[in-house]
């Protein structure tokens, strides 16, 4: 959908996102975390508002593992990169299933971005936001 | 918070999302819509989990207007730029009030995310994400 200047960059974003979601599945907290940035700023599905640093991104996961089904469903339904040299983003549609406080299971579809940026050579997840829409 | 490799594009960038987020406070379809892709991939706050392409993406402002106060507050609280030469992205947390179905007034906080291409030398949105933490 996205015109891409770089082929060889947006394979490495996609590689990244993939394993990434991969080790969500695993629920391996040391491949979830390995592309952050001590920084990350995370906007959850759930509250708070926002989650500033990696302390704060590791807990959403446990809150959300505390909420999945095992084996965990996490899947790419969609994906669109846009990256250049040093900065990328990535737009998807994701799925997911659990159990609500109501007991109830259910399947979701979500919706994802993703914020990075090469440092160093690596590219470094800065932001993510996960959403669903609100029903009112 | 982030890192940035070209001041300039960074000023580009925070200028056409404020220009941006005034035009919405204007209600000015064709400022709203200036900079942006035909493609547009949108995630708004209320339903569908996605909206593809400009008309879709207007639908989504005749629905926040009716809902939102007049006039219009649109605020930006916080936002971090991360560029380069011609991917960026905008991370925001946002400032709106309206009124509820149910008749209630609300000042809302949520999330914003844009991502950003420099298409032709022009910046050009490709894809926005607007939410609120979910409630269950």
């Amino acid at each position: 959908m996205y015109p891409n200047r770089n082929a060889s960059h947006e394979a490495a974003v996609r590689h990244l996102i993939e394993d990434w979601a991969a080790a969500v599945r695993a629920k391996d907290f040391a491949g979830i975390l390995r592309h952050h940035s001590p920084e990350i700023l995370m906007f959850d599905v759930p509250p708070p508002l926002q989650s500033k640093g990696l302390e704060a991104y590791r807990r959403t996961w446990e809150l959300f593992f505390a909420w999945a089904h095992d084996p965990v469903v996490y899947d790419i339904v969609a994906m669109n990169i846009t990256c250049d040299e040093n900065v990328a983003f990535v737009a998807a549609v994701m799925r997911c299933s659990g159990k609500e406080t109501s007991g109830e299971d259910i399947d979701l579809k979500f919706r994802l971005t993703v914020g990075l940026q090469r440092i160093d050579g690596r590219w470094t997840v800065m932001h993510e936001h996960h959403s669903i829409p609100a029903t009112q």
